[in-house]
């Protein structure tokens, strides 16, 4: 397929160079960061800049908007194009309807369901892709372009991936903040990052093999208020971390309630 | 060594297999649970069990108390041993003073810093444990027991031991209720629980090679106050995940003003 990408950031750094390898053509790329632009252009020999969101003269497929969520109205509003092309955001959070302002396209959502950064080399093949389309022909086509570069690709509607996208806020971005908390303690005792390493590793392959409520160990499910006590005391200084160890605690305690 | 095993838990089954294999000899073991206890000697043909906790009779070197934590003062009350021999309990978060008590004894601690279940096999040489005595002599002996199951031996202190605790809670126990609540929310939603692993590996991989507060991602890092209000109406069922999406946010939001 002939491919227009909108945005050169992380997102359209991966997926540019996972099409390329795929067989498809990135023939146009446009981004408000002109460097950010020309330094993807460079792995893209084929591909041209563009300083326009015109797309009627250009034999394009498959429009790709892998722009920040809060750009993909703005982008929607000013973008042209031929009757029949698909036009695509690459978000977790936002509806489908938001690209419905574009006349004559074929509007869809290509959501890449994993985390991205340019400096760390990633096998697309084994993120998910979640794919969605206002007709089936269009679900269709966009099954195959993700299939072409992924092996766990996905039809998903808007209401259900926004369910996935605060169910990833929580296993992702949240987990990703005790584990700072936790590399802070570590720091704050002198000890060695790395040590909780096996640990960790150990819980996520626990919680991928169990359901992770049944698997549940620690001061907190197991009633333990002596240690719970010591530790509220250990954060004194760190209000914030306190709080939140708390409240933690606490839905730990009233989900063992549940079951 | 000649080992002796309170205890016949989780920790006890990894710790009396690994000790075997290394050429250690566990002579007996002593637990309150005698079918746990014949299960182990089952895998432990050398040792027998004892009813007693008096070992003045017994050639041990060691006794390794592998108990619940709040188990270990009454055992350490009951323990008898010859002078000089080394005792040590396994827990990350009780101090060495627990085993004062035990009359000739030379006190240690041998905390295997990962989370065990039998089900599960573990390669105890990437385990690391933590060592702590009372003098040089104990310590060295803890310290080669240890190197000879696992090649991640260090020597630290109770109070270190105690905030390494503490900051395994944030990144092991609390972690897994995260995931316990995104797997809920993907369950709720009709979606495979396997869809957000890809996800999940790739933030604990990124958040081992750099500062995990570095490399926040997500509504509460961009401040994207329209997504964060969406998620919280998503919860209003559930009003304790819904409290703690808020601190997770608030402590995110206070975590990135203080850079």
């Amino acid at each position: 397929m002939n491919i227009a990408l909108i945005g050169a950031g992380n997102v359209a750094w991966h997926l540019a160079q996972a099409f390329t390898k795929a067989g498809h053509k990135v023939v146009t790329v446009y981004s408000r960061t002109a460097t950010q632009r020309d330094e993807l252009l460079q792995l893209l020999p084929n591909a041209r800049a563009t300083e326009k969101t015109d797309f009627t003269n250009l034999a394009v497929d498959v429009v790709v908007l892998a722009v920040p969520d809060a750009a993909i109205a703005g982008v929607a509003a000013q973008l042209q194009v031929k009757p029949g092309t698909v036009v695509v955001h690459t978000s977790g959070s936002q509806p489908l309807a938001l690209l419905q302002s574009i006349t004559g396209a074929k509007i869809g959502v290509f959501y890449p369901l994993q985390t991205f950064s340019k400096q760390k080399a990633l096998d697309l093949k084994l993120v998910p892709f979640l794919v969605e389309a206002e007709d089936e022909a269009t679900l269709d086509q966009l099954t195959q372009l993700a299939q072409s570069i992924s092996n766990q690709v996905q039809q998903v509607n808007s209401e259900a991936r926004k369910q996935l996208h605060l169910a990833a806020v929580f296993a992702c971005n949240f987990t990703n903040h005790l584990l700072g908390i936790s590399h802070q303690l570590l720091q704050n005792a002198g000890l060695p990052h790395t040590l909780l390493q096996p640990l960790i590793q150990e819980t996520i392959a626990k919680a991928a093999l169990y359901p992770p409520f049944e698997v549940q160990t620690g001061p907190a499910s197991r009633h333990d208020a002596t240690t719970i006590q010591a530790h509220l005391q250990m954060l004194e200084q760190q209000p914030v971390f306190q709080e939140l160890y708390l409240k933690l605690t606490q839905s730990i305690q009233a989900q063992s309630l549940a079951k």
